[in-house]
């Protein structure tokens, strides 16, 4: 309490660059059901999405934080609305518009399980697998991108990567209409999944930046940071 | 602290039934990578495995505790590995024995994917899901019912069902060389999936026993004074 009243304080003080400007960010994975008992995830521990939420906040943004399964308390300041499965996330982001500023930051399943079982399936004892009928998840980040009605004036997406990280980001850019990639290597040697240190490509149609390795809180702020300079000099124009 | 020093005070002076006795207790999920960045995992909490790793503490056991990925904090005076998948979870399993108590709580995941990918699988664009061949995993409690070298003279399992929960724990009683099969209703409507209440039926050759619906810390105790009754009675014998 005592530090949030310091923040607070700090936040009454600080410029307010995105006051008046509404945010949806996505955090954390997505948890697609098999049966009541298992599911299909992401790794993903939030503390990114979380991060650049809160970020958001500090900066006056009027914040709606679309969370998955996490264990992480709450950003002080956003509105959390919690989810689980890809589905359920793209209508809690979809109500949250309209938006100036859409920060996809979840990590959301591609796949699910097309029928989920109502009951616990159990082994047959033939050894054989449970057959795994999978279906394409919604894309949260292109729906949004390319929104006809209501796409945000600034969108961001993320890209966690095992390799060719820059060509993926590249390529995703233009895919799903995002006006920039965060893009990350999470290979396990990276240590990101969970860790709390990041290092970040940021992918536009002008050129790639790479950022210094950082705690994922400052990577957080430099890219709400980035985000308030982008719609100032878009409201310039 | 102060709590963990009122704890030790009570510690030293209730009695210790199971001063020297070894116990291993497994909890949490198994998580099954499918890439890095995916994987199959099952809804467990670990709150109820750790309860019962601390209540066998209490009474004076010597406890490994084999712990999946969970969000919660050691219990005092355990020994904790932990473990992601289920052959790493036999593993340290069979590593903690000899022992004289084995209680098998964790969620563990029957099906693994038997070749996980080194690299984040891609869509191919063809809207066809990747095939995910599952191999069954090691069934570490009836590994441990049925060790013939090292078998723990009492073995208990956890039996979570959505339905006919008892008929399916008295079926595991003989399969799995379990002394005892701690059953619970997991259904969704239980709200038992990380929840702190459970409602258990204790399952042996001689029948079964139904307790109230409790405070998982408080199943933990009193599932661990059943065991030490149970183990000075066989020592009677």
């Amino acid at each position: 309490e005592i530090l949030a009243a310091i923040e607070g304080h700090f936040a009454a003080t600080a410029p307010r660059p995105l006051a008046g400007r509404r945010a949806v960010v996505t955090s954390g994975p997505t948890h697609e059901p098999i049966d009541p008992v298992r599911y299909i995830a992401n790794r993903s521990s939030g503390k990114q999405g979380h991060a650049v939420a809160a970020a958001l906040a500090a900066l006056g943004a009027e914040v709606t934080l679309v969370s998955g399964p996490v264990s992480l308390v709450d950003p002080a300041g956003v509105r959390v609305v919690r989810v689980e499965t890809a589905r359920e996330m793209l209508q809690a982001t979809l109500a949250a518009l309209p938006a100036d500023i859409a920060v996809m930051a979840a990590a959301v399943a591609d796949w699910r399980v097309a029928d989920a079982a109502d009951t616990k399936l159990k082994k047959d004892g033939s050894g054989a697998p449970p057959p795994l009928g999978l279906a394409l998840n919604p894309d949260i980040l292109a729906t949004v991108g390319h929104h006809a009605a209501l796409r945000p004036a600034l969108v961001v997406g993320f890209a966690a990567e095992t390799g060719a990280v820059e060509i993926y980001a590249r390529e995703k850019l233009a895919r799903k209409g995002a006006d920039l990639i965060v893009a990350n290597d999470v290979s396990p040697a990276s240590g990101v999944f969970g860790g709390d240190a990041n290092t970040v490509h940021l992918v536009t149609a002008e050129g790639t930046e790479t950022w210094p390795t950082l705690p994922k809180a400052e990577v957080g702020t430099r890219l709400a940071a980035w985000i308030a300079a982008r719609l100032a000099s878009a409201t310039d124009l």
